[in-house]
């Protein structure tokens, strides 16, 4: 066994694909978002616009955030200095759970180090508490959700993405007095459309499960409140059990559930995850809290950002760059279909044309629906979208070219 | 199936065996610490001594971590934005990743945004990378080595805790020609004992298997560097995969691994729990590489603080508290043996005598083996030692009487 060509063979095959990872080194400059630094390679230094990040809104340059975060590290200092039950639970930690059981109008809250880590400690979990639980998990559900379901060592149901009729008859192929969670997200992040909340609620019920929402792509988004989908919609009070981050619209870092307080307390209790890993520090949980109760009373946020993406989406089928049809929401992904066209084409982008796009391939997306997912913010402007429309003119035909791929 | 019923049965187990876990609400203020404020249920607040937090060195106020992640807010903004792959890799995650490699004297280093999930990410992706693999875990490491280790799902063999004769045993069943991984610990954190690193070492290179350890009580703390344990003992280079965190003795939040540079370019490429997770907010990764390059010249405070744990040990043994004699670390352990009569001591050192140490249960250490985990740091006084050992003094025979659980 020879472990050196181990992994230089595995790494080797990632790039024999064309899905081989090389990370922009960025700096943001506050007030100045979505524009940013870029290191090339090279070690040259230039402005680029950045059109993929998940600070939906541009939260993480919001003054009551920041100085939040800086007030409290002056306060307290850097780090929590331990798990939440050894000395890591501080006040912050105590109030930002209250700020997002109100968000969600549930009993309580319970923060979590990531978004990746509230769904794969919660769903795991559950299938500790739940002696003979099937887990019904939505066939795209996020890489954190199929760990959870995995780590939960239940049965489990994948049900075609988005399928109510599915879903109902795998439920009623099951044994009725089963524990049945049903697993799903409210926005999907890489097709930008919605899952079917409603009709999961009322199978729910039907069928006696409960709902496990992962709202990561919603909260601070949607809503009078900016509590998600099922808030906008008026089903919030019917779903279990509600998962967010605060590292995508909120502009921090953490991840939480929100359901009854007898379920924050069981997961607390009993999820490794949780249990043994150190807190959030501080001015994390000062931040968020601050970027939460700033998104419940700032909608014209949300209008805004609805209607830039709206415009964008109008501008690129116009201009003939296929947006993916899925997209009901503030996700704008373009189809490109290659792995190798893909990054060209990124890679054109940002030496030319300093726009910054990543490509997104395997696994984050299936084989052969790479894709450019383009993020715009309330931030972006109507000369940014010329800019970015030009770009894909100039580059895309080139990049095809290039590559030997045909243009989708 | 009443699911309100199973949440809340679960919960009246974990009570029932008088390990339910009530967070101490606790606020600290920079440049007093070990002093903080703490909130008692019943919303007084007041000071009191923090006698169990992994800040092992109080570098979460040292003014180079604040001001560093101070500065970085008003750069760059309070969240990354992203995964490290889309839009979510700054230069201060660049230049924190470099100063870990040099650390540990590796090629590479990876960030995660936990010490938890960076073993939990990368043991389960070495059961990817290597198809037959057979991982070698010591009986006592963590628990996100254990997730770890059932996420490979490979063929597992656990050896008795600290055993070489047993690790060696199982070695030499296996096939001589199957992948093989041995995981350890250098400081276990409950016993305050030490892995046999050079042991472990030899036995590798005679077996061909990959060495990973888990140094996350130990970066910051020793060696001349604050490389840890393998440092301090010559051998941090016959060491495969060194995995740490920033959210100990660096006082921040993180964890990493260092290795050679196809080894994290592998995990990096391939471990979902790196991969589709938010990045660390610049700020932490700001912070967290001040402290370590400032730990790196600042072995007088490793000095004072064994100083401190031996005194502390001495004062207790003195005193006729049974610290465990497994500790050969800065980690005191005082044995109870009962969870009830643990979290009664602890009470009441918190209600009578401001003195917070948390009792540590079951799932953190083995049912029976319940105990006050003393962690004393550079900080605590003479004058601090005095008190506790008056204080166990004055508590512990009336909680023994209080609880009917008879002092060990």
């Amino acid at each position: 066994m020879n472990y050196q060509n181990a992994f230089a063979d595995a790494v080797r095959r990632v790039k024999a694909e064309g899905r081989y990872r090389v990370f922009a080194d960025l700096l943001r400059r506050k007030g100045e978002f979505p524009v940013a630094r870029w290191r090339s390679p090279d070690g040259n230094v230039r402005d680029v616009t950045v059109w993929c990040s998940n600070d939906y809104l541009g939260m993480g340059q919001v003054p009551c955030v920041v100085e939040s975060m800086k007030k409290a590290i002056d306060d307290v200092g850097s780090g929590a200095g331990g798990t939440r039950n050894i000395s890591g639970t501080t006040h912050y930690h105590v109030e930002l759970e209250r700020s997002l059981a109100d968000l969600h109008r549930k009993d309580g809250a319970l923060l979590f180090t990531s978004g990746y880590i509230a769904n794969e400690a919660t769903l795991s979990t559950l299938g500790k508490i739940l002696p003979g639980l099937i887990m019904f998990s939505d066939e795209l559900n996020h890489a954190s959700m199929i760990e959870g379901v995995k780590g939960a060592r239940c049965e489990k149901r994948i049900w075609r993405h988005n399928d109510v009729a599915h879903l109902e008859e795998l439920l009623a192929a099951a044994p009725a007095d089963a524990p049945k969670v049903i697993a799903f997200e409210s926005v999907y992040s890489m097709d930008g459309d919605i899952g079917p909340i409603e009709a999961v609620c009322d199978l729910a019920e039907k069928y006696n499960a409960l709902t496990y929402l992962d709202e990561v792509h919603a909260v601070g988004l949607y809503g009078l409140r900016g509590a998600g989908i099922a808030e906008r919609d008026g089903l919030m009070h019917r779903v279990d059990i509600i998962e967010g981050t605060l590292g995508k619209a909120f502009g921090v870092m953490g991840g939480y559930i929100a359901a009854d307080g007898a379920i924050c307390d069981a997961i607390r209790s009993m999820a490794p995850g949780f249990i043994f890993t150190t807190a959030l520090p501080p001015a994390l949980a000062a931040g968020a809290r601050a970027s939460v109760e700033y998104l419940k009373s700032a909608h014209h946020l949300r209008e805004q950002h609805q209607e830039r993406a709206a415009t964008l989406k109008a501008r690129l089928n116009g201009a003939g760059f296929p947006v993916l049809e899925s997209s009901v929401t503030h996700i704008v992904p373009v189809h490109v279909g290659d792995p190798v066209l893909c990054k060209r084409i990124s890679d054109m982008l940002l030496d030319d044309h300093g726009i910054y796009v990543q490509p997104i391939n395997y696994p984050t997306v299936p084989r052969g629906t790479e894709r450019l997912r383009l993020t715009p913010t309330p931030l972006h402007t109507d000369a940014m979208f010329d800019t970015l429309i030009e770009a894909l003119d100039d580059v895309w035909q080139r990049a095809s070219e290039q590559t030997g791929v045909a243009r989708a």
